[in-house]
């Protein structure tokens, strides 16, 4: 039930992946339902120690692509409010807010859920950073007149060529930023990889309820939640094992054959 | 009063223009004020009138566009609730429908003010028109599966070389439109054009209140009501004079010099 709840993120199935293995282990091994069920707690409990690291790592590796002074566009929720630690893109925009950079961030509204709005104003103005909410579709606008100097967002899974599924609108900034020039950037740990896709044909996109764009009465919307962002267009990607760069294939094999356990394991 | 809701778009300071030369000449003959007013009347009819033929010819123009079976993504509302008659963009679309060219429409919402989501949607549907409405940021991802065959957008103002402001996300469409090879088109009456700017540089952008994106509170939001559009992304301008292509700057002094009392007199 709950892996069905998110078709296109992958993340969610690596996690309840890890936790099925310890069921099964204390299963297999003739444990009491009390102590399966504080093995499981311990497991969540470590899952979410290490996605505090991985959400710092990330901040980490991204600060040498966040020039001082820099105006980052994100989209959606990528923070304390979407991970156990301080996020992914935002995770890069707190660490480099933590270290003086003067960062400023335009969040797009992200329709229809309007996280940008919602979300990423309200977490980022708590924590002090900058941070002014433009309807998604003045983004171009904003990048035409330079006010952009790169673009950050999450992503909810990227195949083994670096195509990269991520919350609609995403591949919107990424056309917009390569026809304006500026840098276009992916954050994501490396449980957000799905290397059993060679591209991102192969990852399934959430069509979600239609009512949500509250059309006149008696209109269809369409109503697709992500989108496929190419790796052509991504410039890097910021994992909590460095910046990857193209050609994507390569570097995800090098970084992901590096601990033969699998992701994050 | 009146004059000054409308910064960007040019048309009404137009037509307010011309109720005031004929408020004038009937003060400088000594005319009674009601007599006045009925003259007044008379203009506005005669105004409303020329904007339904208007409709119709722009509509009649941009035939030539529409391939039978073709769909058309368009922004914002340019249709019967927009105009005295068929509308400009949505001209071409009611036009194309009526000749039996069975074209379906993709609306953007068009955030903030959901113009193509509540109105556009509205009176397509109602008109038999088959029309989908999508989050503008769900523009990019259909034209990358090829779900778009061309773009039409109204317009608030054309300066001399045919740069164009209109609803804020036009230009998004334009560069996604010229990144994915669909055709962009610009519909429009002669009164949108303003030959006393050389470019669209000149445009004034009217800033609406940033409420009207509701962010997090105590975070401030950016919103712009229009962008503004090269003409090197636009593909042909369509007009009730015939459908103009670049070089833009010939063509609209060749169409408006063609009328030396002004546009549309």
């Amino acid at each position: 039930v709950l892996q069905a709840t998110r078709p296109t993120a992958v993340n969610l199935g690596w996690a309840l992946a890890r936790l099925r293995g310890v069921w099964r282990a204390a299963c297999s091994r003739g444990a009491a339902p009390r102590d399966i069920a504080s093995l499981l707690r311990e497991a969540a409990d470590r899952l979410h120690r290490e996605d505090t690291a991985m959400c710092r790592r990330i901040g980490e590796a991204g600060l040498a692509l966040v020039p001082r002074g820099a105006t980052i566009l994100t989209h959606c929720n990528t923070g304390v409010l979407a991970t156990g630690g301080i996020g992914t893109a935002l995770g890069v925009v707190y660490t480099a807010h933590a270290m003086g950079r003067a960062v400023r961030v335009i969040a797009t509204e992200t329709r229809p859920l309007r996280q940008g709005a919602r979300l990423t104003a309200w977490e980022l103005s708590r924590a002090g950073v900058p941070v002014n909410v433009i309807a998604d579709s003045a983004a171009a606008s904003l990048m035409a007149q330079g006010e952009v100097d790169l673009v950050v967002t999450g992503a909810d899974r990227i195949a083994a060529n670096g195509d990269t599924a991520n919350k609609i609108g995403t591949y919107m900034l990424a056309v917009l930023a390569d026809a304006h020039r500026i840098p276009f950037y992916v954050a994501a740990p490396m449980s957000t990889f799905d290397p059993s896709l060679p591209d991102g044909a192969g990852i399934p996109i959430e069509r979600r309820d239609p009512a949500e764009l509250d059309a006149a009465p008696g209109v269809e919307a369409r109503n697709p939640a992500f989108d496929m962002t190419p790796a052509r267009l991504i410039g890097a990607i910021i994992t909590d094992r460095g910046v990857l760069r193209a050609p994507y294939a390569e570097a995800i094999d090098a970084v992901m054959g590096e601990h033969a356990d699998g992701p994050r394991a």
